[in-house]
């Protein structure tokens, strides 16, 4: 709670960033693309997957776990398909790779298809729909993750987060972005609450023998996170459902590691290197809205729909239904003009970073 | 609980619904092709949407309110992208239609995407995924429907249960098959325990205020089911985003009516008649295996995924995961040999329909 925050413009972080990755040999488009995505997670308040995430980056690369010049290739495709061996390199350098084929296939042929091999972590997902939007193009993008979700009835972790994202435009209105992962929480809370040492609501996690339980130790004792939906009554079946077609989509139909061989992100991955599939897989989608209906109209109608959707009866003590992507969207704009609050911990280690590579972090 | 069972052979079943269709002037290919689908749900245990719904297939047809000779039309189209109207036609006959041609574009240029207008229900959603797998293509197919689950934070019914289903084949092991409402519960189990004068589990439903209750009698009093997640603290704003995915690919994108605006099926339609879009919406998915990686690579290591997942460790009080469409397929073995149990009003449903077309059911 008592954490103290330091704050600083998004340009900063993002300008050292570039630097963190260009130190490792990273081109220098490449380290821009990278840096951006980190930075647009800041500016959206998805504070996991921004520059509280560089440390990871500094030590796989430093550690030449990952390819800072890979060599992106398509290994198979049809018009509307493809499937991208990503040679090691920064998901967040072979993501936009991959989402700009899928792009420039729905060019050319109304959709484009891609799923991604030998890759790491992407950033956020929504990125990559996002992308697609100034093309009106209907993105999607999927991305598997390290095991952190047990099936319903299991007690093994299995599964990723695997989050699942798609963007809609509108015409006057902000876009419609969805984002969301596939477990009832992200792993992050169950850390939070245990630097605060508080309780965490039933249906958050399961303990190693698979019982409920409300102590966010259990986590680290060899819990897991549970799917979307918890348990049985509640449907924690389809949250199961929707993280293992993430995993089918992203990795078993490109090749790459699945389930429970996904590579780590946080961890040393050489002792744990995945048995099955090559690194880490993603799924990007591309469908140009003019494939199936007159742009302006689509995007005239999502406008309704947003209008009609905020205008929703609230429920009972609350202020009514957000439309997605309305907190991230707020947070980037408060962002854009604050700055990015960061905790100390994560100055730290942006400090011991820079001194690791010889460019001081706020001096 | 004490209400009493007939049962039938699914073939039986199957004659009498087609004779049905073809009663209203539905051609002999279609009404065919319509009672196959209802004649799977059934065998697959998924009786609400089987022949317990005939009753309303009949009263839609005798008013009039379904076109049973459509005018199947593709208005527009790219190689891998279409909209087609149905005219409202059945959906059991339009999405067949449109799931072929989603497969047809999938085989010619490696992915069809085919949204679908002025359509009506379309039976299960498993049903269209399943008739790609026999294709070496990974299928996908969405609905909307009526209005009846409320967004997180409003109290108002306007998004459908809107289901997402999706099939990966196996090689040796049988098919994973994902049929899955974006609801935390299906409507009729609100109603299985009206009938049964019992209580619900919290976080099924909302009442007319938006409270959480266990009351079944809150949801006809104009309560709304909840979305998957049910509330914020357990994901309920993805269940939320989830489900409106579905409305705007299904309906927003093609011009079908939309949210709250969807027509309804159970209900007599023309004092509702959409005042927006036209008809029921549908989205349907195909994409070549081979467009990714070699099918039969593929189908491996499904059969390498499914015999990980069934092996996970079960949690305690559990015999382990099951596969997504275990237990539809399970029930179809046992109800091909067995016959399909009807409970007796159905059979009283299915006697008065047949009184009123001339064919005697079960005479």
């Amino acid at each position: 709670m008592a954490v103290p925050h330091f704050t600083y413009p998004s340009a900063y972080l993002q300008a050292f960033t570039t630097q963190v990755f260009q130190h490792f040999g990273v081109p220098d488009t490449d380290a821009a693309q990278a840096a951006e995505i980190l930075a647009l997670s800041d500016l959206r308040g998805i504070e996991s997957h921004g520059v509280a995430r560089l440390y990871a980056y500094h030590r796989k690369l430093k550690a030449g776990d990952v390819n800072p010049t890979p060599q992106i290739s398509i290994v198979r495709e049809t018009p509307s398909t493809a499937t991208v061996d990503g040679d090691n390199g920064l998901g967040l350098v072979v993501g936009p790779w991959a989402n700009q084929l899928a792009m420039r296939k729905a060019e050319a042929v109304g959709s484009g298809w891609v799923g991604v091999r030998n890759s790491n972590h992407f950033g956020i997902a929504g990125y990559y729909p996002m992308q697609a939007l100034e093309h009106n193009l209907i993105g999607w993008a999927m991305t598997n993750a390290t095991a952190l979700v047990a099936p319903l009835w299991s007690r093994e972790r299995m599964l990723g987060t695997n989050p699942i994202a798609i963007a809609f435009p509108g015409l006057d209105e902000p876009p419609i972005v969805i984002d969301m992962a596939t477990s009832v929480v992200a792993y992050g809370k169950i850390e939070i609450a245990r630097r605060l040492e508080q309780s965490i609501p039933e249906g958050w996690i399961i303990d190693a023998d698979g019982n409920a339980t409300t102590d966010p130790n259990a986590m680290p004792a060899g819990g897991a996170l549970l799917p979307l939906g918890a348990e049985r009554a509640h449907g924690g079946h389809k949250g199961y459902a929707l993280a293992s077609m993430v995993d089918i989509l992203t990795s078993v139909l490109s090749g790459a590691s699945w389930g429970p061989f996904a590579p780590s992100f946080a961890l040393q991955s050489s002792a744990e290197r995945a048995s099955r599939g090559q690194g880490l897989g993603q799924f990007f989608g591309a469908m140009q809205i003019a494939g199936f209906r007159d742009s302006t109209e689509f995007k005239q109608e999502i406008d309704a729909w947003i209008r009609t959707f905020r205008t929703a009866a609230p429920a009972a003590g609350t202020d009514g239904p957000l439309i997605p992507g309305d907190p991230e969207r707020r947070a980037h704009a408060q962002r854009s003009i604050d700055g990015i609050p960061l905790p100390e911990p994560v100055v730290q280690d942006l400090r011991q970073i820079g001194r690791d590579i010889g460019v001081a972090f706020d001096p």
